[in-house]
Order: C-alpha cells, then structure tokens, then sequence
C-alpha cells in the first residue's frame, strides 16, 4: 500500500460530476487517491481564488485507498486546501478533469480545470488537465479510459520539467490516438444574448463561438487534433514570459 | 477630437478604487476615453467569466470625451461586453488598474486585472496592465504618473507584437526607472487561517507570503526590480505551449 503513488484529483464541474467519477475509476487500483473538488459547478473560474468569504471542506467518504472531500471554494482554492491543510503527504500528481467541454486553444485562459492545473504546476507538482469536447452529461466514457490510463501512467513513469504541466483535451466518441500539440491561436467571438427582466431591466448572457486565428490550417494544433478525433496534449508552462519581444521592448524609449 | 486614439479602461478593484480614478486622469487629455469596469472589488478573479447569473451593465457618467459603464462581472466580463455591446468602436489600447497589490512573478495567474488584459490581448487590441506594490488605499499616486503616461504614449507610439501585452508593476515610493524583466520564478506559500464560527463549524481564509524560487538571486526578474525600487515590464504572451517540453513528451510511450 505504501508503494502506491499519490494521486490528487479535482475539477471545475463540481464533485458529483460524471467526469471525474471517470477519472476516479480510472486510478483508483494504481494509487493512493485523495479527491478535493468543489461542492458546485465552476466552470469558467480560471485560475481565480477566494478571498472575501472563509473556505470550508467537507469530508464525504474514507476507505483505505480513497478519501473524498468537497469544498465550497473554487479549482484553485481546492488544490491550495488540499496541498496545504488535508493531505498528510505531498501528492505525486494532480488530475483534474475530466472536464465536460474542450479547454483547447485559448480556452486554457478560462478554464478552472486548468487553473487547479497551474496551481498544482506552480508548487512544483506534476499536473494533468483532462477536458471532453462535448457538454454532454450523459455520454459513456469508457472509450477513453484505456487511453487517459496510458497518459496517467506515463507521467508516473516519466519527469516533467519543472514549470510544465498538461493539457489534455479528447475528442466527443471515437479516438484515433494521441497527438502532442501546440496551442492554436484563437478567440471565442462573443454574441451577448440581450434580454429584459420582467421589471423593465436588461440583462446579458454570455454566449458565443470558437473563431479560428491560425492564418493557414496547421496540422500541429490541438485544435486541429481534435477535429481529426485524436487526443492532444499540450505541453503547458507557467511562465508568460514573451521572450521574443523583449529586444523590441528595449528599444522603446523609456528613459 | 476624431484623431485621438481610443482607450478602454477597466479594472479589478472596481470603478470606484483610487488606482483605476488616477489611471483615468493621466489619459484623460490624451484620448477618448471609455471606463467599463466591476461595480465591486473582484480581487484575485483571473480570467474568469460569469456564466451562472446575467451580466448588467449601467452608464454612470458621460462627456464627449469620458464615458463611464460599471458591470456586475469579472474584469474579463467587462472586456467582452465593452468591445461587444458598449463601445461603437474598436479601442486602440486597453488599459487595466491600477491594481492595489503586485501582480509580479505567479500571481499573474491569479489577477483579475492580468485577465483583462489577456483578454484583449486575445482580441488582437495592445493591453497594459499596472498594478502596484501596495495594498494601502491612502497611498498618494502622483508620483507614478509621469512614468505611466510615458509608457502609455509609447504603447500607442509603437506596435506591441500579436498575442503579447504588457504585466507593469510599480514600486510603492520611490522610483528609480523602468526595467524589462522576465517574470520570477516563485509561489504563495500558503498559511490557512482556520477558525470556528459561533455554532461550532470549522472555516479557513486564505493567507499566504510570497516566496522565490530562482535557484540564484538573478538581476532579470520583475521581482528583483520591483526591490529596488524599479518599474518592471514583463511582455506577457498568451500561447501556453511549453514548445521546450515538445521533444521529451515525444519520447513518452503514448502509442
């Protein structure tokens, strides 16, 4: 038992979620598994954390191979919780996922898979982000089990740069296989649905649709990936740092 | 009047904090000028979006050259409903802060100031953001400002490159001048203050220190700059991938 790995697994779509009951399933024979995800749904929470209400937890369940907690707080919070106040070892690696919709491209900026992802990234422990290109909580997972098993194991059995994590997203039914990736440049072209409340007041939805920025179609892209239904990963670093600009930047006259 | 670029300025801290009021009246005479930012605090929001209650936008103020909205959402919310349902042009630069704390090294990843600027960046619009090193509201400001419209005037002056825009973080005094920097390596290192509230349940606010990574004291970080006294740049890019990490990942057995 001792010989297990440990293994940390949140989310964004909240603990009762199908998907990182998938995710559970997935490990729970290869490791020693603490699950601390948020008590609701929070998607779009980024990287965002919680300061102006006090964080609680909630333990759900205890077996000698599972602990589960619940959290009202976001991704991030839960992974900073986690790390800092539950887990009575230092885990050796953080999943969160299986998010239902992609967190391709810019999408990544967004996503409070990915921020729990970065956060986990940032304290210098391997991190996997898994996301499902369909909103759909009713579609059967088991056609990716053997293929998000395959990359579990090997991010066990291989090191990951310091500042580097992953982000994993899994096209909607059939998977052709794997593809490293880049990040396709993009945008989400927003529709604002403009309504008016029953008082007389107007109000905004957020809706939209993922608009392409690639000035050719590239064939490196996670997006490009999934439309062709392999699985990408993309290699994904904490530091923002624009490198190639700084000799520009040096050259403005700042003085 | 038709000449003078058009300035998007939003913030985290809300429409009513000291930081985003001095940021307007540096540009004031500079541009047109349009203010779309959160009707409350929305500290350590990242690049979230709101997408569980409606988005409500109000018109506070307007002049021929200064119009005010506050909005009920994130600082990325307010970017999205400006350039799609509040502005009747493109701005030619995005303004965001003044933040009051740092967003040096990580915690870019947490700022909802950061997000804003991100956002626009995935807009293809030059973005700024600029927080401070200091959370005291009382702080004077006008000591910062010939250093940030000289700034503001060579963004507008010159092309910042697609899918970078600028992370400035500004000492809490004394300035020295301005550095470009790459972002620090580091963490927050949390503290969870646990209490009990009055009918026996357990809670936690999140508190935490900075703590550095770098291996060496290096010169070339925003950190380092910000401690002595200087102004650090970073150019911030919005492509993720870790193309470094590609070759190794490469070599994983993912077949």
């Amino acid at each position: 038992m001792n010989n297990k790995p440990v293994i940390l697994i949140t989310n964004d779509d909240g603990i009762s979620a199908p998907g990182i009951r998938c995710l559970i399933d997935i490990v729970k024979d290869l490791a020693k598994v603490y699950v601390v995800a948020p008590d609701k749904a929070n998607s779009g929470k980024s990287s965002s954390i919680t300061v102006e209400v006090p964080i609680r937890i909630k333990k759900l369940y205890e077996s000698e191979s599972l602990i589960e907690y619940s959290c009202n707080g976001t991704p991030v919070d839960c992974v900073k919780i986690a790390l800092n106040q539950i887990l009575p070892e230092r885990p050796d690696l953080l999943l969160s996922g299986i998010n239902h919709g992609s967190n391709s491209s810019v999408s990544v900026h967004y996503s409070g898979t990915m921020g729990a992802v970065i956060e986990a990234c940032v304290n210098s422990i391997p991190a996997i982000g898994f996301s499902i290109n369909s909103f759909s909580r009713k579609l059967k997972l088991d056609y990716l089990k053997t293929y998000l098993r395959k990359i579990i194991v090997q991010s066990l059995n291989n090191k990951m740069d310091e500042g580097v994590c992953l982000n994993v997203n899994i096209p909607e039914t059939e998977i052709k296989g794997i593809k490293i990736c880049r990040q396709a440049k993009g945008k989400w072209q927003e529709e604002f649905d403009k309504r008016t409340d029953p008082y007389g007041g107007e109000y905004y939805w957020l809706t939209g649709y993922y608009q392409n920025k690639e000035q050719t179609e590239p064939n490196d892209t996670d997006e490009f990936a999934l439309n062709q239904s392999y699985i990408s990963i993309v290699p994904t670093q904490i530091d923002l740092t624009a490198y190639d600009f700084m000799e520009k930047l040096n050259c403005w006259d700042l003085d």
